[in-house]
């Protein structure tokens, strides 16, 4: 059968999200004499590698019969240009296919059913129907322990994995669904002023308004090469980079373009994206913060009594120490939701600014005090106040700027295009503010794609407020994006409750 | 925020398969001022009406920024043409969707919520991930009764429904996984001849080598719109259709988009997508053969019972009257398997050929025999002498021509240019035939794309077989699928197993 004629390459440019996908002409030889139809998953070879795609059959003549377009992911894979040849062959029905399917009908997947399905994930065989299929079937608690820990370690084992050749190595992760929390960049520059080594790797945001990554890159650059990132931990003893291009766990990675348009991040799954990233990352001690309120993600301090343990167990056996703080979670931390928003507090915060936002600092400190002490940097009762010394002093200030500095230097974040205030409707007190809604709002601003945009909150739960006083601002790239918030705020009243005086 | 500007529709003519995919240029107007990405759901509005659409965004010269493409299926259902214009705006996120997670997390869906998603469904708002994701989260015993009794209704609404004015309205269904089990058309040729009504809509194949309309499409034409069915069904008093030309259950032909890929038919998406195209169109008595055997889809007959008991009991809360049969599924039925080879094999049967398959004309007659009853056509006991008689005496293939003629005239099956015989590898008894490996075999060459194409079987199970005897053969269109599907054979011999004598 072989792999047919040579195909030449034409620039498409048609960017399908990531899905690798391959476009032939009706006509071409290979179609006609494999009997391609559309949607076949087929192999493409080319002189750098190859890969498997979906395949698009043309019938126009944006291609000649004997020419090839890719989807921009799948071109990128493939590291071609213009005019150079593919060829395509018929990709075997995948065997783990076969174990999804005993996964959909409600069977237990062992290590090597899991190992199979993350390792065709992980090679980008995977079609975005099966990753899709994949992710419901894991959800709802329908992954036990022994199989969050095969497809936790299948995870690992599918990328790199990084080796400091030191220890303790600090890690930090917080579960999410807390709009504006970003303490990390802050208990980076804590950690590594103290003297710990903290090479935090970080994701972009999945169904967030802002990744960790996202807010970092609006500082200075995250997207590092293996051999960048050890030269600024080296120099610096720690980082706030972007995992994604370490390809740390290239599963979670290729799960996760599901998992974003889906809105789904379920438990099994989130520890193991979590813990095969502090894993292959080289942690050795991984501080996990879990916020619990009604609209956070972990919604009872009884999901996050089950999620610790899950969390706790997987990650003892795979030889990673933890410590988990539950915070509060009933409303977002600091003013600013989206990456640049974020920022702006992340500074305050670490320049020591008068209209620094309390909340965050303290969270910032309370967690760094824990993790100083779970990595042996301070005794047991006194994390907090050498954090808070740290902070105070102006140490930790300078320890980010040297590491902005190492990762391609220190920037100030962008402001917005467009802003506009949304007012308290009476007099009163702040009674609620809905993360989700927060959330989706900073969402339909333009975050995490609009760095800029996002959403300002002016006021906390308990505060007393005026009749037309701000409640918070919109920020936006475009007028379009603004308009489009601005009518899902004026439909939800509720994402910041005034209750009247 | 409005529509936009409009832009010119160019013909880029890329099948997706079934996804609305319209692809815009990166500098498009509305691009921008949306702020889209790739992958965004988006609304597209037409003279003649609106889809949902998945955008992909293009950076070449294939499209201007004034213009715009969209995949063939989406092009179809616009019913557009080279330079019409569209409007392109942003879809609100579907509130359905909440309901899919929570399903997705494992909360019940109550009918309201089974409602949203299915209408979403039959709109075609939904991608295909969602789909997949909605298929996987339902498999496995996921639908309880109650819910799968939600999903037909809901089925059944969002599509046609048709009233035939009279009762009984004869319908047959058999559950399938069982290779060139083909009595359908045979069935319908005996009911209609004892002079039951039985409009047929029949489906295409799913996972399996070819469905009933697949192989009737051989003989005549099955894509008759309803106005067409019945005037064939008012003069004849049956026909053997496709469904999905009428829209009967519109949800249903989505949900097949995801699910033949994955290879997926779960038990109570079976139920609802048997019983909501029964209800819909118009029977009132359905016979449903449960075929039962090692590598049938039914393995076990406490898995039928279950299965009976389900359709029993849906089909009873939707008013319609079921008899189920349960029948031996330890091996394939007839010679044929592949569209136009199980043809040939109800011709066979049909005109009383010397070597017609007798296992398919005993199942036919059975089955019959069992529907005449049921609908009072014939007394208890005697429905299948009845329908021997109407088989032997010639009326029944009298009848299944003027169908036939009716649905716009009688045609032979066609032949595959390629054939491979396999050979018994040695002298012995035929001990074992894996419907499974069968019906793959029958898709690699080809079926049911290739209506010629797939497996003729020369031996049943318990046959003597010499050293080297035919035991079946590879029918194909191209010398690729025939090489493929000999690759498949060479390394599965377990498909026909021959135990030495």
């Amino acid at each position: 059968m072989g792999a047919g004629h040579p195909l030449t390459l034409k620039w498409l440019g048609i960017d399908t999200y990531q899905e690798a996908v391959i476009y032939l002409h009706r006509d071409c030889e290979v179609c006609r004499s494999e009997g391609f139809e559309a949607q076949a998953r087929v192999r493409v070879e080319a002189a750098g590698g190859q890969i498997v795609a979906t395949l698009n059959v043309v019938d126009s003549d944006i291609l000649a019969p004997c020419e090839a377009g890719l989807s921009v992911v799948a071109w990128r894979q493939l590291r071609v240009a213009d005019g150079d040849t593919v060829r395509v062959s018929a990709e075997p029905p995948l065997d783990s296919l076969v174990a999804l399917r005993g996964k959909i009908y409600g069977r237990r997947l062992d290590a090597a059913a899991m190992r199979a399905i993350v390792d065709d994930i992980a090679a980008g065989r995977y079609a975005n129907i099966y990753l899709a299929a994949f992710v419901a079937a894991c959800a709802g608690g329908r992954l036990d322990v022994d199989e969050t820990v095969a497809l936790t370690r299948a995870m690992v084992d599918a990328g790199q994995r990084l080796d400091w050749g030191r220890a303790p190595i600090a890690d930090k992760h917080c579960v999410g669904g807390l709009p504006g929390n970003r303490t990390t960049p802050i208990v980076v520059a804590i950690a590594t002023a103290a003297g710990l080594t903290m090479p935090k790797t970080s994701s972009r945001a999945i169904t967030s308004p802002a990744g960790t990554a996202d807010t970092m890159e609006t500082m200075a650059p995250v997207e590092l090469d293996l051999p960048a990132i050890r030269r600024v931990v080296e120099r610096e003893g720690g980082c706030v980079v972007w995992g994604g291009a370490v390809g740390l766990s290239p599963a979670d990675d290729m799960l996760i373009r599901v998992e974003r348009p889906l809105g789904l991040d379920s438990e099994g799954q989130l520890v193991a994206s979590v813990l095969s990233k502090k894993v292959a990352a080289g942690a050795t001690h991984a501080l996990i913060d879990i916020p619990v309120g009604p609209t956070a993600k972990v919604r009872s301090p009884q999901a996050a009594a089950l999620l610790m343990t899950l969390l706790e167990h997987v990650a003892a056996t795979l030889g990673l120490s933890t410590r988990i703080v539950l915070s509060d979670g009933a409303q977002p931390v600091g003013r600013g939701v989206g990456p640049a928003l974020e920022a702006r507090d992340v500074l305050a915060v670490l320049r020591r600014e008068a209209g620094a936002p309390a909340d965050l600092a303290e969270r910032a400190l309370m967690l760094s005090g824990a993790l100083l002490e779970f990595c042996g940097a301070a005794a047991e009762g006194t994390g907090i106040a050498t954090a808070r010394g740290l902070l105070d002093s102006g140490r930790a200030w300078r320890k980010f700027l040297a590491i902005a500095d190492a990762q391609g230097g220190f920037r100030e974040p962008p402001r917005a295009a467009h802003v506009r205030v949304v007012d308290a409707p009476c007099a009163g007190r702040v009674g609620a503010i809905d993360n989700r809604l927060v959330s989706r709002i900073a969402k339909l601003a333009g975050a995490p794609r609009d760095a800029a945009a996002g959403l300002e909150l002016f006021v906390k739960v308990g505060d007393r407020v005026d009749a037309g006083a701000p409640l918070y601002a919109l920020h936006a790239e475009s007028p379009g994006e603004l308009d489009y918030a601005f009518d899902y705020v004026a439909a939800h009243p509720e994402t910041v409750v005034v209750l009247p005086a």
